[in-house]
């Protein structure tokens, strides 16, 4: 897609008219309690554990999309691909929490970690017991589990610890759940072009139409490999090899699977992949639990897709089963 | 996006293996009738008007992810952007039908016309009655409403004849819903990219980068004007000038919006749009009674968006509030 073909206005305000725009459309679901700081209409609960999530926009519908009963009490919103400022998140935080304490989630990146440990101790200075647990299920991204980046697999980690804490457990049992729930992700992504950036509308890197980068992360983060575009079948099986690998369930094992697009990748591409992924999976002697097809954590209009598969027990299974109502997602 | 960037195995096979996909995806909510008959697990119930939708595939969610509980009870699967013959629409029909008859709806295009009308008959000839009511939401399409083509709208009109038929209502009340739920609906889109055909991996039509083209059908069909792309808030104004000039509805009545991508458009720039609806409805003294913004009726990776309202009275706000359960769908 040509850099400049983009809906929007002005490219350094589109966060907040994106903002806008969610408040208006979901005024049921979503409330702002203090610039950036998306709340749930369902909240506070006392004695509940606040989720409070976020991160840099661009990924829609990862965040804010996951605000809602039973899932995130609130969403600390970046501007595009770039963490949000402590402020937010310790707004959220405040708005939403019920005497139990907080749990932060947020995926894996320098500028994540630093902002969001700085509102951990801001909220200790509230005497808000705050705990923060990162996602890390980009397999792709290093070798070493504790240095991997934290992508699609979000959904399924925050949809853990969202039910965790809406079934009223305590902070140390959402905080164990949620790093579970984590421990037990894996995601690979493929790259098929670059996003713009709205506020420069230039491509962030470069790819070579008829190329594909493989393990290539959420903002373009190098991926693994880069080599001329493959048969869907090919491409997903590069992916599962390596996720199934990684992932070491036995056969017998269940799964839940996430077939997710970067962005303009269409649904017919999406369910071509989730084909083979589910044959893969049969192969493997494992069983599909539940599954999601669609976009659920974007980088704009990138081209592209991730597979994310989470390695079920009974505890994570019913986790994922959890009722919840998000202005962007459901489950019950 | 260069038109070889997309995640296939083959492009002649592309429709038949994103069924196998869905229907893998989705096994308690989809089941096939025969080829190409995608049915609804949920049925059938003795009584029941069965509403069959259906058309050309690349449009996904439309029309398969509209079938289940509370909608579509069965859908007919065409290859891309090309209408399904008549037996898939027979087959789902009779795999689907409660003996109360079965209304047949679908956009209004040639090819689909002239299967589903022979559908129709073959259908009558099995002694099932059978009705049709064609969609023609695309205001830009023609000055003549008859003569327009239907698009993203499809979605609040099946809505509406879908929960008529769950209500239990008769084939008459059923076809006199889907059609008032039809008069009432407009839509207009803008396109900022074309897609690119599966079989031949070559770009539908030409929209040079910078350029838009307003009005502009979901299968690349010329639209109303083209010309330099303009900011967000400028090409929504052009677009509900157009929508509310046509739908003429009284200060203080009530709406349905749907801001729809048309594939690569992300959730952001919808969004932005929506924010600008919404500003646009109240000036008009509208009030909104519920929303969808996202992916529903796409030209696979096409960049661009549409807007839909849907001019509500009590019965058709009933018919949208009403619960429907479907594989990409769900409300209540």
């Amino acid at each position: 897609m040509a850099p400049t073909q983009k809906l929007i206005n002005d490219g350094n305000h589109t966060v907040d008219e994106m903002l806008a725009g969610v408040l208006a459309a979901h005024p049921n679901h979503l409330a702002l309690a203090a610039p950036r700081a998306v709340i749930a209409k369902s909240g506070p609960r006392p004695g509940k554990v606040a989720l409070i999530i976020g991160g840099g926009s661009g990924h829609e519908p990862t965040f804010l999309g996951f605000v809602g009963k039973g899932l995130a009490d609130g969403c600390a919103v970046g501007n595009v691909f770039a963490s949000p400022p402590p402020q937010p998140v310790v707004d959220a935080a405040l708005a939403t929490h019920g005497g139990a304490g907080v749990l932060l989630m947020y995926g894996n990146y320098a500028g994540d970690v630093m902002n969001f440990d700085m509102a951990a101790e801001l909220l200790q200075m509230d005497n808000v017991e705050a705990r923060t647990v990162l996602t890390t299920d980009d397999i792709a991204s290093s070798p070493n589990p504790a240095k991997r980046r934290g992508v699609a697999g979000n959904v399924f980690i925050f949809k853990a610890a969202g039910a965790a804490a809406d079934l009223m457990l305590p902070l140390d049992e959402v905080e164990r759940i949620a790093r579970h729930a984590n421990a037990r992700t894996y995601t690979m992504g493929v790259a098929l072009s670059a996003c713009s950036l709205p506020q420069t509308r230039r491509l962030n890197f470069d790819l070579p139409a008829g190329e594909m980068e493989i393990g290539m992360g959420i903002h373009g983060e190098p991926g693994i490999r880069r080599g001329p575009l493959k048969p869907a079948d090919a491409v997903v099986d590069e992916m599962m090899d390596a996720i199934l690998a990684e992932m070491a369930a036995p056969a017998g094992a269940s799964v839940a699977v996430l077939v997710n697009s970067l962005g303009s990748t269409p649904l017919m591409e999406l369910y071509i992949l989730y084909a083979r992924v589910a044959e893969r999976l049969k192969l493997a002697g494992l069983g599909i639990h539940s599954s999601l097809v669609g976009p659920y954590c974007t980088s704009m209009e990138m081209a592209g897709a991730s597979i994310t598969v989470m390695h079920l027990d009974d505890e994570l299974a019913k986790m994922l089963d959890h009722p919840c109502d998000c202005a962007m997602f459901r489950v019950g």
